[in-house]
């Protein structure tokens, strides 16, 4: 007989089970808007670890082959697919909710993810109009710790994976606060394209549990877009809020309601395109504890962090600098614009990266997805700002270094792209 | 006898001599504008070990005390003051310049650097309207890799040393490009306060060469202000360009004609109070080669560069996070803008660090100093850019970590204010 | 329809599956002996990603539970249960094996693990005679990235996780060599308590397929124990071979004939106590590629390796030294004897934590598994060598610096012992 | 007039001048014995930062040349010169002085150091009996943070400078002890070439200060040699008590009488090569405080210390492994030897180096003096202990990582060796 038998041997609950292989709308625990009535799926008691399961963030739209027409048809009223929310025993608006996120896997059957160009008209991204964004797409093949993509041949980096999007429900008042301020802009914008911001949109909008009507249509006239993030943390994409790291956030409703999605394997600093992260399905790993009144006691305005110990460490990089002029166009000056700035170092280390070989909608893929670091240099020099991007050198199995005799040009052919051909 | 004998031990040569105890504008091989006519003070050939001594950026104009009244009164006329130019054999324009950064360390009789905070309507920097800026400064005591302030008790940290401003001369084309798109952003902010940009200025102008009148005459008339960093580098103020890094320079001249200047012990991601690193007098040690046609072979718009495997490492960090919404304000919703997104992150950080009895102006003047980490999160979700700012928690003396009681707050008391008693 | 469908989504397989909950000598794809004569269980294509899950080493002897009587009966004769052998297509005797270690986890349905003291008498340790060891155990509570045990409070670490034991086999000219040199070594310390070294023993040999008699009791004769690493690499317990390396093998038979086992959640550099690794059944993936005549062309007369890019980074650490002059005991002078070094800075840890307040058994196990770094500081000052071992200390909940006022002594219980209390 | 003039500004002191350019014995305040009854040259007051000039180890006996005649003939009776005692007033025996490694830098007029292979019968090192070892030697230049040299082409590397020898006064009674120790084991092994241990040794010693006849006399008939480190520190040679460490000592005279010396640039885990650091003259600066009581706080039996956030960071490495087999020889089998394990790993690291085509001098100085980590993988699986060491391969100019081809052989020429040619 054996000592360790499964009689002592407890899992991690799982709290909320979804497939990735099923549409999002069709499945328990999902939700795609913000709202505070939206009612907790799981409640948990502060100290538990527990798991929750996690569709891509546009709950399988998108598919492991090798054309973007997926891509170029995505439906976006229908993301972030979050799963949640869970509420946390005794926790009150005004407390301060530590969640550890203890681990962020793939699907054991699902092991791939993908990173999207959206097109000009339907999604955009950092670039779109710089590029007339057609669809692109590139499939990552997650073996391991490692991603590596048929699309983008010489590279293989290790995830930094993380959830794009996590955060506490908002109040009734935060969220009017939201749609007020959005709105605004948007009114401002009224013909930007693609739009400046998203206002409630009733259609799409999708909670997974059996709802008075009123209470679901309330939720999806009033719910705010889980596209940017917020004071409740949100769809913050930040690579750095990784497995391992403890999270404080502030506590808005009864329960906190947590929810989670947007799942990533792995993510540049930027996300540059959008859909720029390894964008998967997975399965995410919690724990979370209450500080009463830690609103208060820290003057939390939106969450504060404290990242992982174990993120990928590739100490070599290139850094690419960028001002806030915008040098790779038209040179005009920009006051003090750090997402411009942000901007140029990106196009840079794209046009570095073409000069290797790789396709600009290649290097685009790339730098959304790899571990790059970008840092704001300085904010104060008028009127450039200046921001740095450092691709780490190790990710590539040649060598990218600026030589003597110049780069050496290879042939890494293409990314996915539409079935008409059109880039 | 002794076998390793002067005799066999060459010594690094110093091109550039200064005293940082004197007048910047008595000084021999120093200069404040970029000019192509600026002619070179020394020659290198490639491959060479040589030094340049620089004064700090004011040149000489911020004490060693604990009254700010000299960075109230700073003219900032004759800022930066850049050693050089030094001209490399065999460099023409359309050539790479690789500069190795090989040390950066202050005066052996000038152990000390500042930090200061400048008035409103003179200097400015990121919060000078917010905070409505009053003259503040930290003196800060360099002790081999560390500093500490008697401005700031409670905190030490290794430094991240590096020339906050180093950069090749443009050539006339480059220069006029210059001068052009900033008078127009200038003219289209004519009554900032601070300003957005600064137009050459004849006066203060400076160069420390024995120049035919007329020349000077252009130089200062034409000479473009060494304030923003541009295409040749200039002050772009990157603490990771720092000590071990090598940089990839585009040449404009024959010879590059670099110049460098603004030396750092330490800097936060960003620099935050704009005199915000910590700005001292010192020595750097650089060697250089050439890459021919290496802007072409690169596609080089300004310069890359590979960071040092010596920079401090502090792994535990606290961190920050900033969304474009100016939620420490009046709750405007601007339209993904970083530079908005780094400012709420700083906002963020220094309400902690007031939490924890640090007053405002040491939080900002701290926060600028110190190797906090700027990322750019993401800069796609509609509308928010996030932006994030990490303080590392090792270089506080004691626990600033959150805990389910608190913050214990102390008294700091305070960094060094205008003789007025005016903040 | 979802795009993602199950259709496009292939799994990595599983070559070998086991149940931790059935004891090992019940199971297919194990066996505990290395010897040239043991068939693949499997057989892989190079490139081909594969899962291979193992057993703990014990194979299910030791119990999550808070007594260590399970230790003090451990039979080592059944150690260590090895999943395989893998062969590799195309390899001969000569290449050298890639192995990509692409993940260690551990089975969801068993998130716990193991440290142990064994008994002086049955399997001993590092300090078995200084201790006089008595069975001790620690249950370690595997929380995603994140250990952490009951039974060593106010400490959590992430996991370096890793095989203990991964070679290729030997030929059977390798297999006679290793039994000689050990026979000749275990002859030379005939009485010696615990053993010097482990003969081929046929009691508890286990290969876990259907072989011919005179096949299986031909390796349960001569096959070599698993306790020490040997050229083909073996029980090493290197703990920076982990998840995301690459491992360069010498291949000796046709196949390479891969075995794996014995994996850890965490260890500490020495593992120290012996079963001192957080010791966990649980899943590794593999990929392996060929380099034809390797062994020849890399001079390789054991395996080399990449380590990974994701390993714990805690760059805070307390550092003890030792020497070879056992001072912690009698102060006998050895000659550069870096095992007597390593044993010094060891008790100088455990001394220190004691000071802390956990017990000495306590102490033993936590730098046992936890991520502690110990380097060969010199080992050329004669007569004596000097090693250290680093303390991370930010995977203690509480400050564990010197301090003037000294150290705070906390009750932190005890680990599990034996049922009779003795220690 | 300037603001920071020199009146505000106080150099930190230089409490001892040397000229590494004048035999040591012909100096004030240089040492080469441990013995109580050497009095302080110099008394500080805790908190002072303060710098200290130390000669190379040997007293300027190597020179900067292309001929290792001077290494074959050094005079080791003369070593090693150490800059002290420095006084800390306060301090009882029984205290901990902790002591800040503020900087180590060479002289600015004397930009190089050296690594030097000793012969066998004149100094040894590691490997004086398997390689026979004849003088040999590399000279380094010292550019900023990198060194590099002409005798071993192709790599540079930052330094991880620190001191070699660095310690407290030993009281009367633990001379005795170690004078003790050591004697015996020199009694057991009479006749060991080179020698396994040196006793006190009048002829050579040396204190730099005018001393009572009789006193002089005792110091140099009893005084310890500084060949080995001992509880009170010594000659350690720990490459990570750097610039930048915090060191707590046990003070065992009034005083505590610290002092310094064998100044090293760089070094790698181990020292191979006895004279394996890049040996340098330089300057220290420190600064001290106490603990009273320290000793029995801590329970402190030896130093423990700190590391610097400023290492260098080099992320990839390529991982030798040894057991305590002699695989390289004889392949006789050893009980747990972790000196026989580094010693396999690292001639498994020197033959991997001859296939790149460096002679096997040049790669025992090389791994001898880069910052190569050896970590102590496991003492505890009987009977192999197991050593890693790591060569990182990012300060190589030219690849060195495994390919399906094989390695790459170059011409890098020989290091320096004697007059006569003999190797």
């Amino acid at each position: 007989m054996s000592a360790n038998s499964a009689a002592n041997s407890v899992p991690h609950p799982t709290l909320i089970k979804v497939d990735p292989f099923i549409p999002a709308d069709k499945q328990k625990g999902l939700h795609n808007r913000w709202h505070p009535d939206i009612p907790p799926i799981a409640t948990v008691k502060p100290g538990q670890t527990f798991k929750i399961e996690c569709v891509d963030w546009t709950g399988g739209q998108i598919g492991n082959n090798d054309c973007s027409d997926d891509v170029k048809n995505v439906d976006l009223t229908k993301v972030h697919n979050l799963s949640g929310p869970i509420a946390v025993e005794g926790t009150e608006p005004g407390d301060c909710l530590i969640v550890d996120i203890l681990d962020v896997t793939p699907f054991e059957k699902m092991p791939w993810g993908f990173t999207g160009i959206f097109e000009l008209e339907n999604g955009g991204g950092l670039f779109a109009k710089e590029f007339r964004s057609r669809a692109c797409k590139a499939i990552w093949d997650l073996n391991g710790v490692y991603a590596s993509s048929r699309h983008i041949p010489g590279v293989r980096f290790a995830g930094v994976s993380h959830p794009g999007l996590i955060g506490t429900a908002p109040s009734p008042e935060l969220l009017a606060t939201w749609n007020k301020r959005e709105g605004e802009l948007i009114a401002a914008h009224a013909d930007s394209v693609p739009p400046v911001a998203y206002p409630p949109e009733p259609r799409g909008a999708y909670v997974g549990q059996d709802l008075p009507k009123n209470v679901f249509e309330k939720i999806a006239k009033e719910g705010a877009r889980t596209i940017p993030g917020r004071e409740h943390g949100g769809n913050c994409d930040i690579k750095n809020l990784s497995k391992g790291s403890r999270c404080y956030f502030p506590v808005f409703v009864k329960g906190a309601n947590l929810s989670v999605g947007d799942l990533h394997f792995s993510q540049g600093d930027g996300e540059m395109s959008f859909c720029g992260a390894i964008e998967m399905a997975g399965i995410i790993t919690f724990s979370t504890s209450i500080i009463k009144g830690g609103v208060e006691k820290f003057g939390l305005k939106q969450p504060i962090f404290l990242p992982s110990p174990v993120d990928p460490m590739y100490s070599q990089k290139l850094v690419f600098e960028g001002l806030s002029v915008n040098i790779n166009g038209d040179g005009k000056q920009f006051n003090m614009d750090a997402s411009v700035a942000y901007k140029q170092a990106a196009l840079n280390a794209i046009g570095y990266l073409q000069k290797l070989g790789y396709t600009r909608e290649q290097a685009y893929l790339l730098l959304s997805a790899a571990p790059v670091e970008s840092h704001v240099g300085a904010i104060v020099d008028s009127p450039n700002a200046c921001v740095t991007l450092a691709v780490p050198t190790g990710i590539f199995d040649h060598d990218i270094l600026p030589k003597p005799e110049g780069l050496t040009k290879k042939d890494f052919g293409q990314c996915a792209i539409r079935s008409d051909g059109v880039l």
